[in-house]
C-alpha cells in the first residue's frame, strides 16, 4: 500500500517538515497550500528537495469552494484554479484536491456544478494533471460522500474524480458502504483521519481532534477497504491535524503516524477478499488474550522501604531470579517483582501473560514501537519488553508451565500460605496530556485492548481524565490518566496498582493489623452512602468502621480501599468485586483525590 | 445586591476555598454537595467556620435527578432527599437546590412531576427549608425555564420555589422575558454564569467554558434584571466551573468572580427602573470613547537600543519629561515614550485618551483593578495608570490641550515635520491562555471595548489565537493573542504594535532607505495573490518589490509590512488603510508566523 501525510500534519516550517516525514519512512506528501504560499522556496526546489529525499508529490491541496458558483463567478473561480494548476504542475503533483463550497455564495443546481467542475477538469488536463473532489462534512450544498460521487458522474471528464476522505464521510455517517459502485479508477485520492467520540460542532471537531487510524473510533479501515476492493490503487494519505500534531516533535508525529498506516494495512489485510492483489500486507497477529500477570518494581537506588512496604502488605518474598538482583513477592496469588539492579530503570514495569510470546514481540517490532533493551540468561524465559509512549515498559510472558514462563527464571525461596488475594486486578497509568492519545493507541494495536470513553473528575488541584483499556478476551484492566494540573508537575508512570480479594473487610483488619495507614475516609461521605443507596445501617456502619468505599451497579458491588501515595511513587487499592461488578468504582474517584493527601 | 459564589467555582478543598471566597468580600457561598462528602469536617463543622469568617451558607446543591420519577421509584428518591435536606438543615442552609431530571428513567408526566414536587416541597419543610427547582438545560424532560415554572405551580407548595439560573436559561435561547409573571417571592435562588460563544454539545459547553459576567457573550444582566424586577431580593450568586478555574489560584478566582458581580450590579443599575429598591448600586461609568495615544517603551537598563531602533523607524526625539527620565518620539502623528528610568518596569505600556479622566480611574478602582503606583510632579496631569490582568499598564490621559493632557508633562525638544505616518493603528498583547478570559474581560469591564470573535492560526510551533476589541466611539484596537506552543515559553505583553500611514510603498522605501529590515515575503505568496485577487499584474509586482502584504474586504484595501521581532520585544506594522478597510489583514497571519524568524 502507497503511504503518504500530509504536511499540515506535522508541525513546522515546509522545509523542516519534509526531512521529518522522509525518515519515518512516507513514501509521498501531500502539499498544503498555506505551507507552500509561506514557505521561501519556490515549487520546483521543494519537489527537487522532495525528490532528494525519496518523497513524491502525491497531492497538491486544496482548491477550496471549487465549483457551485453562480455563472458571473466562474470566471474568478477559473483563473483562481488555473493559477493552482500551475504551482501544482511545478511541483510535479499529478492530483489536485478540490473542496465542495463551503460559503453562502455556494449555488445549489446539481447541472451548474457538473458544469463548472468539467471546465476545471478541462484546465486541469492541460496540465496532465487529475482533479479529485471531495465532499467537506460542513459543505453548503454538498457535504456527503454520495453527492460528490454524482457531481463527479455528471461533470463526465476523465480528470475529475473522486476524492475519499474517511473523517469527511464517517463524520457525517457513512461508511464504506457508501462507495458501492464507484470504480476504483474514478477515485483520485483516499485521505485517512481518525477522530474521538465527541458532541461537537463537525468543523471544530475536524479541526481540534481528528487523530491517526487506530487512535480514535471511526472505521478508517471500512472506508478504506471499500476503495482498495473497488480497485482504487493510489495512495492512502493521512490528513491529521489536531491540537496534539501542532505542537509535538515533528519526527515524533511522523513515526506515530506510519506506524498508524502500518496498523491500517494489518486491519485491511483481514478485510480484504484479496490483500495482495492491493499491495496490503498483514503482520504477526495481536494475542488471543492478555491476563496481568506482576508488576515490577523500580528500586534503582537499592533503598529497603519497598521490600518493607511489600511485607507490610502482606506479601512473602517467594522467589530470587537466578541471574540477577531481582525477587518475586507474592501474597496469595498477586504477584510483585522487586528489581534492585542498582542503577537500572527508575521507571516501574508491567508484566503481562499471553499464549503468542513471540508474536506479539514481532507485532510490536512491525508497528514501530521500540523494544527494552534486556540481557537474558541461559536457559530463561524470554520475557520480550516493549516501552509504551509514555515509557511504561511491557513484559510478555507465557501462562504458567510454558517454556516463557517468567516464573521459571526465579528458585523460590519461600512457601506462600494462601492470604486471600486474588491478584492484580487493574493497574493505572499516568501520561501527559499529549501523550494520550499515543497511549492509547499504544495498547490497542499491539494487545488489541478496547478503549471505554474518557471519564472525567475534578480533583482539588485541577482535573483527572481517564480511559479504561480491555482486551476482548483475559483479565487485563488498564487505567490510562490525564492530570490536569497548573499547580504541581503532573505524576508519570505506573501510579496505581489495584489488588483483588475475597473478603475485603477481612483484609482491611489485616493490613491495619500490620500498621498499614489506610487513606481515610470522610464521615460525611457514609451519611451520603446512606442516602444514595437502600443499605441497612449496620452495614454502612461496617463500612464506615473499616474506612471502606462502596459503589453498586446493578446487582454487582464493590467494596474498596486505597493507601496512601506510597515511597514508591504509587498507591494501592485493594478491592473486593461481588455479583459481576465490572467498573472501578468511579462515583468515589472525587472522595480519593480529595482525600489522598499526596495526590495535592 | 446579596452576592454569593458556588464552592465548586474555586479550587482546592472546601475547608481551603472559604477564606478565599470571605477575602473577596462575598456574602454568602452555595455548598456543593461533593465537595462537602470529601470533606472532613462535618456539616455543623463547615457552618461554624462559615460562620466565623463572615459567611453566610445560602444555599445546598443539589439534590439531582429530583422529580419525574416512576411512582414505584419515588420512595427511593424521598429517602435521598430527606437526608440530603437534613444535611442541609446542619449546613444552616434556608434553599436546596434541585435539579430536573437528566436520566432515561425521567418520565413526562406533568402531573406526575408536581405531585413529587409537592412531596419533596412538604418535607422541605419540616426542616423550614425552601426547594429552589432548575431547569437543567440538558435535562430530560424539563429543560426550560418556563417548563420549571409550570412545574413549580403546579406543585402548590410554598416551600416549592423556582431556580433561576442565567447559563442553563440563555444556553436554551431564553432571556428575561421568560420570567414574565413570575412573582419574585416564587424565585428561591438566582445563580448566574456566562459563557462565550462556542458551537459544541451543551453539556461540555457547560462543564469547561462557562465564565464570569463580562468575559462570555450571554446577557446575564438581562435575566438578573428580571428576576430584580420580579421583587426577587435573595442572593445572585456565582455558578462557574471551567478549565481555567480548576486550575487557577483560589484566591484570584474567588476577586475575579467578586469583581463580575460588581460589573453585574452595574450593568443592572441602569436597567433596573428602580436600582435601591433592589439594593442595586451603579459604578463610575466608562468613558465615552477612547482613543490610542502613545505606546511607552521600558528601558529599565538604559540601554541605547530603543533610540537608535526608534530613529531607524523615523521618529524624533520630540519631548522631554519635566520631571522624570522619559523622552516622548514622534513620527509624524505616531508617538512613543521611551522610559529610561534605571530600575523601571520591565513592561511596556499603553497609554489611551479618554474625556473622563477622573472618572475611568474611579470605574476601575470600584472593580478592583490594581492602580500603577506612579510619582506625580506638581502641575503635571494625572495620568493614572490601571494594571492590566496580565500586568500591561493602561495610563490614562485627557485630550490634546485639556489639563490631564500627557503632552503637557513634556518640554518640546524638536519640531516634528509631518513625516507620513499617522498614529497607533492598533496593539497587540499576549496573554496566557488562561488569562485571556480575565484580559477580555478587564477591557471590556473598565473601557467598554467590545471583542470581536476569536480567530485561530496555526503557527510552524503552535497555534495563535487571537481576539480583538474595540470601543463604540474611538480608535482604540487592541488585539489580544494566547500563543498555544509548547517548544518555547510563550510572549507576554505588548508584542506587536502597528502603526498607520498615508502612502506605505513611499514609507517602506524610506525604512528601507534607512536600513530597517523588514520581514521577507516569499514570492509564493505572490502568486497566490495573483490568483486570489484580480490585481493588475504591475499591482503585484509592485508589491512583491516591496515585500508588501496585501488584502482586501468588499471594497476596502490593507497593505503593511512588519519589522522582524525587535530588541525591544515586539515587532512594528506599518500600514496603510485604503476605501474603509476594516480589518486585520488575518489572511496574511500565517504568512507573518511562518516568516517572522524571532517567532520561531
Amino acid at each position: 500500500m502507497r503511504t503518504g501525510i500530509a504536511t499540515l500534519s506535522v508541525r513546522g516550517r515546509l522545509l523542516d517538515k519534509l526531512p521529518a516525514i522522509a525518515a519515518a519512512g512516507f513514501d509521498g506528501i501531500e502539499v498544503f497550500d498555506n505551507d507552500l504560499v509561506a514557505c521561501p522556496a519556490p515549487p520546483r526546489e521543494v519537489a527537487a528537495r522532495c525528490a532528494d529525499l525519496g518523497l513524491a508529490v502525491d497531492l497538491f491541496q486544496p482548491v477550496r469552494d471549487a465549483a457551485g458558483v453562480a455563472p458571473e463567478e466562474f470566471g474568478r473561480t477559473l483563473h483562481r484554479v488555473r493559477a493552482k494548476l500551475a504551482v501544482a504542475a511545478e511541483l510535479g503533483a499529478p492530483v489536485v484536491l478540490a473542496c465542495s463550497h463551503v460559503g453562502d455564495a455556494s449555488v445549489d443546481d446539481p447541472d451548474l456544478l457538473a458544469e463548472q467542475l468539467h471546465a476545471l477538469g478541462e484546465a486541469a488536463s492541460e496540465h496532465g494533471i487529475t482533479l479529485a473532489y471531495e465532499a467537506l462534512a460542513w459543505g453548503r450544498h454538498v457535504h456527503r460522500v454520495g453527492q460528490a460521487w454524482e457531481a463527479v458522474q455528471r461533470a463526465g471528464h476523465p480528470a475529475v474524480t473522486l476524492a475519499v476522505d474517511t473523517f469527511h464521510m464517517l463524520a457525517r455517517g457513512d461508511d464504506g458502504r457508501a462507495l458501492a459502485g464507484v470504480p476504483g479508477d474514478r477515485i483520485g485520492f483516499v485521505q485517512v483521519a481518525d477522530g474521538p467520540l465527541l458532541r461537537m460542532d463537525l468543523l471544530e471537531w475536524s479541526r481540534h481532534f481528528r487523530c491517526f487510524p487506530g487512535q480514535g473510533v471511526l472505521d478508517v479501515a471500512g472506508v478504506v477497504a471499500a476503495s482498495l476492493e473497488a480497485g482504487y490503487r493510489g495512495p492512502v494519505s493521512l490528513e491529521v491535524f489536531s491540537d496534539v500534531v501542532r505542537e509535538a516533535d515533528p519526527f515524533l508525529t511522523a513515526r506515530d503516524g506510519y506506524r498508524s498506516l502500518v496498523f491500517l494495512e494489518d486491519q485491511l489485510a483481514s478485510r480484504l477478499r484479496d490483500p495482495a492483489a492491493a499491495a496490503v500486507t498483514a503482520q504477526p497477529p495481536a494475542p488471543t488474550r492478555t491476563d496481568l500477570a506482576f508488576v515490577e518494581l523500580a528500586n534503582p537506588d537499592g533503598s529497603p522501604e519497598p521490600a518493607a512496604l511489600l511485607e507490610s502488605l502482606g506479601f512473602v518474598r517467594s522467589g530470587e531470579h537466578r541471574s540477577k538482583p531481582v525477587s518475586m513477592w507474592r501474597n496469595g496469588d498477586a504477584c510483585v517483582v522487586l528489581n534492585d539492579t542498582r542503577g537500572g530503570s527508575r521507571w516501574h514495569a508491567l508484566g503481562v501473560v499471553t499464549p503468542e510470546v513471540a508474536t506479539v514481540a514481532a507485532r510490536a517490532k512491525a508497528l514501530l514501537w521500540p523494544a527494552v533493551d534486556r540481557t537474558r540468561g541461559a536457559g530463561e524465559a524470554r520475557l520480550p519488553g516493549i516501552t509504551s509512549p509514555s515509557g511504561v515498559h511491557v513484559f510478555v510472558s507465557a501462562a504458567a508451565g510454558a517454556e516463557d514462563d517468567w516464573r521459571g527464571d526465579f528458585v523460590p525461596a519461600a512457601d506462600v500460605p494462601h492470604a486471600g488475594w486474588s491478584g492484580l486486578d487493574h493497574v493505572g497509568i499516568a501520561v501527559p496530556a499529549e501523550r494520550l492519545n499515543e497511549e492509547v493507541g499504544f495498547l490497542r494495536t499491539v494487545f488489541d485492548l478496547q478503549p471505554a470513553p474518557v471519564e472525567e473528575f475534578w480533583e482539588p488541584q485541577g482535573r483527572l481524565r481517564s480511559r479504561a483499556l480491555r482486551p476482548a478476551h483475559g483479565d487485563t484492566r488498564l487505567v490510562i490518566n490525564v492530570e490536569d494540573v497548573r499547580s504541581r508537575q503532573p505524576r508519570e508512570g505506573i501510579t496505581q496498582v489495584a489488588f483483588g480479594c475475597e473478603d475485603l473487610l477481612a483484609q482491611v483488619r489485616l493490613l491495619r493489623g500490620r500498621g498499614v495507614r489506610l487513606m481515610a475516609v470522610p464521615d460525611n461521605y457514609y451519611v451520603d452512602l446512606a442516602a444514595r443507596f437502600d443499605l441497612p445501617e449496620e452495614t454502612v456502619a461496617e463500612l464506615r468502621e473499616h474506612g471502606v468505599l462502596y459503589d453498586r451497579a446493578g446487582d454487582g458491588e464493590l467494596l474498596h480501599v486505597y493507601t496512601d501515595v506510597l515511597a514508591t511513587g504509587f498507591y494501592v487499592e485493594l478491592l473486593e468485586r461481588r455479583g459481576g461488578y465490572d467498573g472501578y468504582g468511579s462515583a468515589n474517584t472525587h472522595v480519593r483525590l480529595a482525600a489522598q493527601p499526596a495526590s495535592s
